[in-house]
């Protein structure tokens, strides 16, 4: 750690473009930190991938920015996060965040009923990450977790406002709302893009998305290990057709993305 | 070709369980057949991958089925058909079959205004591989073809007749239908699980799926080759979580299907 120059970047990295909302809250936060993106598009969707599956990808992945001289990490996918972080954390020495616990922390924090309700991907959900944090940290809390795996594709096809995709958000979301939750975890990196609609849909229950609460534990971070700096530079990195993808940057960051570099799966070499 | 053992099995891959529905119609039309079922579930969706991709998990899944002694091939994937198929026969020896060629036999076929529609995943799509065909073989045949990426997770959703499934495919065709297809051709092979419903919402339009094409046409060449034989046996293998899959291979085919094995991506190391 003590060789990296201060100025080394922030790795941030997702099974695909969703892991952009955590960018934008992070960059919009510590906007002098210099950030290295990395989405592993030729290997997307992680969420319907076994964990075993997910782990090696999310280790050869780390392995691979680390290399690159990273300082710290986010995994900004809910599936590694759910699947991986404790295994990242025993074989790589750089500080590693995920996006579980901050969400966790925030939707605890809310709750008044006692009861949280979470939508993510079925690997996500599967994992029982979310209801396992939630019990440690939240005595007595009730939880409600249910797969949702419809809504990124409706996201990636750009169907925001579509009445097909509050007609999904409904019947995915309605039973979590007769059961009772007052507050529940959007467990997924493309569900920030949808929650204009999923608050229109239900206006009682209180939304939580990890985006931000992830950038304030990185703030919290760097401040304590005295990690920060940077020149507001910003890297992005894609495993396959960077070109295609620039458009749905631009979607995503809301504002127009020029580069994105390809790095090829022969390059992410580690092995487990 | 001389070496390979009459009975030696047909090798069926796919990208994920799509391709099951063209090995129930094989396995229909030549029920002596030994077949082995390849889905790439570690890497799908192929949909959404560049060409190259495509090319490269095409070449070493038939790298690996060939090694595994199989007669013939189907590509039953869409979009390994439409990317990889020419690339495939030139570095394979044994018959190789592709799923593009049927349809568009059929559809052309059918039209009597000469004015076909084709849908299917956006990379199968964006390859203009059904365009060519089409042109090549159907002169004077106009052609509208559309990318229908919902409809894959949709259906292995088990969505098959809900309200939500019915709007998007009216989404996905009205155009098609105002434009003035009178046959539409349903390129990926999830599609035929969702024809009832299709077939409702355009009843003046006729629609055309791969499966059952491409069963004429290895048959065809089986009996051309002189390589018919076998003992009706079946076997499946998928590269990522098998006993996740059982329920849904016996949904696609129809039948409780006990057992599928694993093959780790270790194994499949040829490189292009």
């Amino acid at each position: 750690m003590q060789d990296l120059p201060i100025n080394s970047p922030i790795g941030i990295f997702d099974s695909g473009v969703g892991g952009l909302t955590v960018f934008k809250s992070i960059k919009e936060l510590l906007p002098e930190e210099n950030l290295l993106y990395f989405g592993d598009v030729a290997r997307v969707p992680y969420g319907v991938k076994s964990p075993s599956l997910v782990k090696k990808y999310s280790f050869q992945i780390t392995n691979y920015l680390v290399k690159r001289g990273i300082k710290a990490l986010v995994v900004a996918c809910n599936t590694s996060s759910s699947t991986s972080l404790e295994f990242l954390k025993k074989n790589f020495s750089i500080p590693i965040l995920g996006v579980i616990l901050p969400a966790v922390k925030e939707a605890i924090s809310k709750t008044k009923d006692k009861k949280i309700g979470v939508i993510g991907t079925r690997t996500t959900i599967e994992s029982g990450a979310y209801e396992n944090l939630i019990k440690s940290f939240g005595k007595g809390i009730k939880i409600l977790a249910k797969p949702a795996p419809l809504l990124v594709p409706l996201v990636e096809e750009g169907w925001i406002e579509e009445g097909v995709t509050r007609i999904v958000i409904r019947k995915y979301l309605s039973p979590i709302e007769k059961w009772g939750a007052d507050t529940v975890i959007l467990g997924c990196t493309h569900y920030p893009l949808l929650r204009k609609v999923i608050e229109e849909e239900f206006k009682r229950i209180k939304f939580v998305d990890s985006s931000k609460a992830v950038a304030q534990s990185l703030l919290k971070l760097l401040k304590k290990e005295k990690l920060e700096g940077g020149e507001g530079r910003e890297e992005f990195l894609l495993t396959d057709k960077p070109e295609y993808y620039l458009p749905l940057f631009s979607f995503f960051l809301g504002r127009e993305i020029k580069e994105i570099k390809l790095v090829k799966l022969e390059e992410l070499d580690g092995q487990i």
